[in-house]
């Protein structure tokens, strides 16, 4: 942070949904924070237009390897001096190395791309320790949780994250072979990316964040529930050892949790973002989950419990088998069948250094890709 | 605290209902709390019991004055430096004096009466600002309030009171005339006093705990909503400046806000303590309050807007009151139009001294008396 209180901040995968609303809040405050570096995949269109608009330091683009001087790498500009805070929203294992990077540079990461702390928990927070840096969710969910826990001298004893349940709660078995990609990209409470979309309605997100939120809080992964929320209005819940709970809730916008990562320890008015209505709104409902139904939640959290390198398989072959899922090349179900094959199949590396964990990352995709191309 | 880091704690009020869940709280944790001092009313026999059992080196009732080296009056138990933490649940004026004595002295206060903030908010906080002193709420609705607001920065844009919204919530104006004690005296959802269930019932309960949120949380009337929340799950809410909301949530049962008090800042784990079950738990709703229905809510609110000794009236005429209604002297709804005709007839004293808070507290109780006789 300079002098003037203004905070600079690298967006790292600005052309994505999370990376969009990240510009938006920085949009709104140029007093208090500055895009200092802006990094995208393919979408050079808009990443042009980004450009053009926040007059960024530096910028870095998948499709592109003839570096300038403004033209970085991406662990670069991750370790640039003109960094404070660094927005990691790329999707899949390309965020893991620059996110290390960063650590070891002292910044402070606010984290939206789910795989990193699924492949990589232990050493990413390890590295943070060490750094005494701070890993900051932008994560609905565990925002949500990191804002109940504010305050508290203690662990909670139990954290529930709320689930919407996503489009397909109540379908049959029968009826869920038949899902299209049009209907499972049809979310009934968020807007968000496609793969993400589809990871709420196959419930593997919450397995993800189940394995994120036991890094982030440290706790044990029975101590995190799952709670089927339709409303999504309560984001997440915590429970102390006295009974006590605690709950966030807010519209469903993620700029809120993204603000709240960027201005924290403060909390900034932003008329932009919507309210909630609390005396018209529906009944606030709570449900058990169910297990069988969504065999994803079930594979997400049994390689939680194997760990070592599991966690990367189960994160790889989710994202190819989604690919193979939008593309019509194999149906809803067949989502959780090519990852459950591939945990089978894995040969797991105990206590794995982050190049095993990205060899094993690289193994489950190509696995992936070829059963789900002889289905 | 003493060297062991034992709390010791003087329960003013021991008798009534806050007093012996208080005592329920210090039973549980022989190792962490000591009743040093005990103050009741005229339930001698209870009394005697309680110092049986826990052996204070100091106690008082309001029907003997003959005192003895360890029979004392209020006032000193309060000064004494035997005490670390003052439980205030005598309800009535009677508690303000040993109030401002104790903070005088330097004592934690753990407020659960009401009357004392009401009455005298404003001398209550500034004696505590000059001594550093905390005052700490033990009503749920506040406990949840300073509970959400903990490790937050700033203040709240708003605070939600919820409300039960009490048995009579949907009777019509000319049911609520015919109600009766015993009818008044049945609440929903939390087990209370006799004179806390009728001002539930009134709602002006939520008056009253409208004027303590401020003076508590120092935050303007019009920052203080009350919403209808017939399950009492959640407590009360917090809405920040960028819209976040933090609820709390727990059963009702007021051993949970007394120990949160008493072991602040830290939770300490009680199995005793009921939890939610979030699966299997009614869906929870809102609703805007109704005023027109509930006039003593209304009188509150008008009371605490225009301040000085006006509050004092309030809570000394619906004391009073309350008793008549008790009593099958006046109807329910006629509490509103005795409270409505003390504030009309009072004359008020502007910043008033405590001695003069205690002068309209006194007039207002002899005339409500009169004219409840005369109705």
């Amino acid at each position: 942070m300079d002098n003037n209180g203004l905070k600079k901040v690298a967006v790292f995968g600005s052309t994505g949904s999370v990376g969009r609303q990240a510009l938006d809040i920085i949009r709104a405050f140029p007093d208090k924070f500055q895009a200092a570096g802006l990094a995208a995949g393919n979408n050079l269109k808009l990443l042009k237009e980004q450009i053009n608009e926040f007059r960024p330091g530096m910028y870095h683009s998948s499709s592109r390897i003839d570096y300038t001087s403004k033209f970085l790498p991406l662990e670069e500009i991750a370790c640039s001096p003109e960094i404070d805070l660094i927005i990691m929203a790329i999707p899949g294992s390309v965020g893991l190395a620059p996110t290390i990077a960063a650590i070891r540079s002292g910044k402070t990461i606010a984290l939206a791309s789910k795989e990193i702390l699924v492949m990589a928990g232990e050493h990413v927070f390890k590295e943070a320790l060490q750094q005494q840096v701070q890993i900051l969710p932008l994560d609905s969910e565990h925002s949500a949780i990191w804002q109940c826990l504010s305050g508290e001298k203690s662990k909670p004893e139990k954290i529930f994250l709320t689930a919407s349940g996503g489009p397909f709660y109540n379908y049959s078995h029968t009826r869920l072979k038949k899902v299209t990609a049009e209907q499972a990209l049809c979310h009934p409470t968020w807007k968000m990316g496609k793969k993400i979309t589809i990871d709420s309605a196959t419930l593997m997100n919450k397995g993800v964040e189940t394995i994120e939120a036991h890094w982030f809080f440290s706790l044990p992964l029975e101590s995190i529930k799952i709670l089927i929320h339709p409303q999504s209005i309560i984001h997440s819940l915590v429970e102390f050892v006295d009974g006590s709970m605690k709950a966030q809730l807010s519209a469903t916008d993620m700029r809120l949790p993204i603000q709240y990562a960027l201005s924290y320890p403060e909390r900034i008015a932003n008329s932009e973002l919507p309210r909630l209505d609390l005396e018209n709104m529906s009944p606030l409902t709570f449900k058990a989950v169910n297990y069988s139904k969504f065999p994803c939640l079930k594979l997400a959290l049994d390689a939680a419990r194997m760990g070592d390198t599991y966690p990367a398989v189960l994160c790889a072959a989710d994202e190819i088998a989604v690919e193979l899922f939008l593309s019509g090349q194999i149906a809803f179900t067949e989502i959780a069948i090519l990852i459950e094959k591939a945990l089978e199949k894995h040969t797991c590396t105990k206590q794995p250094s982050l190049e095993e964990i990205l060899q094993a990352d690289s193994w489950a995709r190509s696995y992936v890709r070829t059963q789900g191309e002889a289905l």
